[in-house]
């Protein structure tokens, strides 16, 4: 059985979201022990992983120090956390490996993910990231050509595009690892968006959602199931209120339904539901979401929310 | 035939030396242009390539928002520029492909290597990097456990460790990918510096020379030449007198002597001479230095500094 597991951003910072390394080190200590129990039981495991609050602390840099090093554009800090999480990851995951004795070899693949040009993300950004400014600080950087949004009390922050991932172009060096045995890390944070012009690929200031991106990769390379790892055991219709109600196996036609019916947060469960949701209808396979140490009873069907075709 | 073609960081910068997104870009352009002249006659190709302006930027970044968001450490400054540079160097291999109608994938290889905890380099720290600081910036960050040393009229300028590349711990799935057919991009900078501690791998404070690096990915792989890529087209005995000389075919034997009499600068031209003698020696194969207009002729013995086993 071949495993694509989704790991969200608070798997790789600590309890209070703050990502300096020896948090993200220690996190992913946490996340690959339970890695590690599920490829004891034998079977392929392919990890990809979000990357906002990384993402977050690497646009700050840019900032502060651009009156004296050139920033990199948003692609850039994508790749550059792709790097250091799938180093973090893989170091985790073979010390968790080698304490059960499970010998498996890991590999991260520098991933790409293609988007259109004209997707309408472009036009309307939605997408939050980095560090809430005052008003002044941020219509200086709109004056860059950024587009910030007024948040409210906690101040303003910037926004951009969220393209639909197209073709996560980098998959076939991941499966070529996968079939080599290895535990891939790949596709971080949705994947590096690029756009295809006059036959060349060019990086893009966006941010691919990375349930989505992982939906994509799953159905790419033929996975059996699709892990959307969270910080809750399940789905919920009616979150925190009196009458709430967690969801265990469910057709993707009725959450299809819950979705519409207004159930899962847009910034959250609303896209680890529509990916689990795209993944199951793409492929007739099945998909959950749920926590960390769910795992391994999740592939099975025996824990989380358990997304079947019919 | 297979190639380890070793690119130094000046195949990545304008000819000023910068190093912004769009210089790097456009350098990596140039470079990839030559590569993909050498696949066009049906070798196989393993690029490796060097970061040393990349990591300044980053280690200035670290420094300057440090107040605001936690400094990473070397070794996760090294991942970063493997993904920034290997996506860079993909995109415009590709490109460079596709425009002479030759198909091939790419894939680039987040490449850990192992060194020694007790290697002499981290009691002695000799490899300068970063930028320039006046002595009482670099005092403060001598405070903070760095060592700086006073470089003259320049300033004081931060120095590490340089150890010796023991095992390229990711060059399994560089090899994999190899034979799957990719054209691959591994352990730029040298490596990820990583020791080994109670059954754990560790990054530290530490670069890699990416020449010692390349010699050791070579010989992993299996390499029949390794090319390290400069700029000029020949080592050269005398460098810079009126009798200089041109170094054209030459014994791995009679190399090492010119170099026991110094004859190549420890900080450019020595190293890459000692790469490609341990190489040869090691393997009994071929290695050549040479620019990077010279590498398609280069690899037959045809133009550059060809060191020989006898």
């Amino acid at each position: 059985m071949r495993v694509l597991l989704a790991l969200g951003g608070n798997a790789m910072t600590n309890a209070e979201g703050r990502a300096r390394p020896e948090d993200q080190i220690a996190a992913a200590e946490v996340a690959m022990s339970a890695v590690a129990g599920l490829l004891a039981h034998d079977v392929e495991v392919v990890v990809t992983h979000g990357n906002g609050p990384q993402v977050g602390n690497l646009l700050v840099k840019n900032e502060l120090a651009a009156a004296v090093v050139p920033p990199v554009p948003l692609d850039w800090c994508g790749a550059q956390t792709q790097a250091t999480l799938g180093f973090v990851l893989m170091n985790a995951l073979e010390a968790a490996l080698a304490a059960r004795g499970v010998e498996r070899s890991t590999a991260t693949v520098v991933t790409r993910t293609l988007v259109d040009g004209d997707d309408p993300g472009f036009a309307s950004p939605t997408k939050p990231i980095g560090r809430y400014l005052p008003a002044d600080e941020a219509a200086l950087l709109q004056g860059h050509g950024e587009v910030w949004e007024d948040r409210g009390h906690k101040g303003w922050r910037r926004v951009v595009a969220s393209p639909e991932p197209r073709e996560i172009l980098d998959a076939p060096a991941a499966l070529a690892l996968i079939e080599a045995g290895f535990v891939v890390v790949a596709n971080g944070g949705g994947g590096i968006p690029v756009v295809r012009e006059h036959g060349r690929l060019r990086g893009v200031e966006a941010v691919i959602d990375k349930d989505l991106g992982a939906a994509l990769l799953a159905e790419t390379v033929a996975a059996d199931v699709l892990v959307v790892a969270t910080d809750v055991p399940h789905a919920v219709l009616r979150y925190g209120e009196p009458d709430a109600e967690e969801l265990g196996e469910v057709s993707v036609a009725a959450l299809r339904r819950h979705a519409a019916d207004g159930h899962f947060a847009s910034g959250s469960m609303g896209p680890k539901v529509d990916a689990v949701c795209r993944f199951v209808e793409r492929t007739g396979r099945r998909g959950v979401i749920t926590s960390l140490d769910n795992i391994t009873q999740a592939v099975d069907g025996g824990a989380g929310t358990v997304v079947t075709p019919a």
